[in-house]
């Protein structure tokens, strides 16, 4: 079985263009099956304040109405998935931009009213991935760069939280696969003080929770590592985008296991 | 030699919801090869309204300074781009939503300042264009939906005009297939009064032009026509989007032959 890793970039990285330029530049060094996800939320923020649409997290989730799904949309799947795309290829990379509506690669349903009314908010569904033309697409050489919006199958276009898509790629590919999932942002792991948790599992995970150590988005990150070693997945690490060279290598950031 | 149609989509359709919705239907309907291309400059205007930035428009061509950039490729690659997948996938189509700077398929080269400074808007280079790639793709049955934003050799984005795009395309493409251009929009095609002129060579243009029958937007497509017919195109016609599928079997419209 051919290795993949699912690289997923998001927290401050995505607004430091200078680490953001390191990042790219090492992930086009390296030569392996991957696929990219990205998410880019202060700049949807940002366009939001300037338009005037306020935004509102819960959890570290985004409440998204239509005007924030149009500016998220716009954000994601436009101007941070376009640069990302045009950055790589200008090193020749074989890099191709898409959102889960392209080719239907992430069909998901609108979240349902709970006690939170998440608003233009998708869960995918992990057995609608389109895992088919996604190895189709990997085994032509190309390195697909996703930006996490999704649509549900009558076409309506919905926000969804990046880490969860990584996870589920990560998954659904398993089966063609040996698949790591590798979350970075600016952090160097999941820390404790100052140090780096290197190695965390479910025992560790819950004390870690107990203790309120953990928190923000790192809660979804964590869980959704759980569910997919799970579910096939063989290695989640979690660490500082600008070591991407190292962490591919399964050297530094925290490494989650069953 | 198979035939693939490149469709350009423009103008006042893009604005018109219910039009639009027609349009993508009877795409769907449609059983032939197909590349759309697809321009969406009202919307780009009203986001840049509401953000406070002027625009600037030249003989139908947009000046883009970097905001500029930032809003049409927002609006072109992001919002337009995949609404229009959607919609389509949604209708079993297998639409791959993508821009110049995707595998890519369209390098261009920033205008250099003459009369008027364009900004950040590219010219496509005829020769880098990724046909290989592009050719690959539809064989497999995709179905590329294309935003007009180039790319130069470093990854710079550009702001590009649409139906340069998809003559370039037309044009590119016109060794492998058997390539024909429609225009449409919310016109029934080239009109003088109140009727459609069904027939125009370049003998008609150059008179057109003297009487200034033609102006705006049309004369760059029109040039774009005539050019993309001397290099293997074996078609090019203009007409009204709600249409297409008349269109499409060379009914209707204005049919640009040298």
């Amino acid at each position: 079985m051919e290795e993949l890793c699912i690289v997923k970039v998001g927290g401050n990285i995505l607004d430091d263009s200078r680490k953001m330029k390191i990042f790219l530049q090492d992930l086009c060094g390296i030569r392996k099956n991957m696929v990219l996800v990205h998410g880019g939320g202060k700049w949807a923020t940002a366009l939001a304040e300037k338009l005037g649409i306020s935004t509102q997290m819960v959890d570290g989730r985004r409440i998204t109405n239509a005007e924030m799904l149009k500016v998220t949309t716009m954000v994601y799947a436009g101007w941070i998935n376009k640069n990302i795309v045009a950055t790589l290829n200008a090193k020749n990379k074989k890099a191709l931009g898409m959102c889960g509506a392209d080719l239907s690669i992430l069909i998901s349903k609108k979240r349902k009213k709970g006690k939170v009314d998440y608003g233009f908010v998708g869960d995918v569904i992990l057995q609608k991935t389109g895992r088919k033309i996604l190895s189709e697409l990997i085994d032509q050489g190309i390195f697909p760069v996703i930006a996490p919006i999704t649509t549900t199958e009558k076409g309506q276009l919905l926000n969804t939280n990046a880490d969860t898509i990584a996870a589920v790629l990560a998954t659904a590919l398993s089966n063609k696969y040996k698949t790591r999932l590798i979350y970075c942002f600016e952090k160097k792991g999941v820390i404790n003080g100052e140090k780096v948790i290197s190695k965390i599992n479910p025992k560790i995970y819950s004390e870690l929770l107990k203790n309120r150590m953990v928190n923000g988005g790192m809660i979804p990150k964590l869980e959704n590592a759980f569910q997919a070693l799970d579910s096939g997945v063989k290695e989640v690490i979690i660490g500082d985008a600008t070591q991407i060279k190292k962490l591919i290598r399964s050297h530094g950031g925290s490494s989650i296991t069953k």
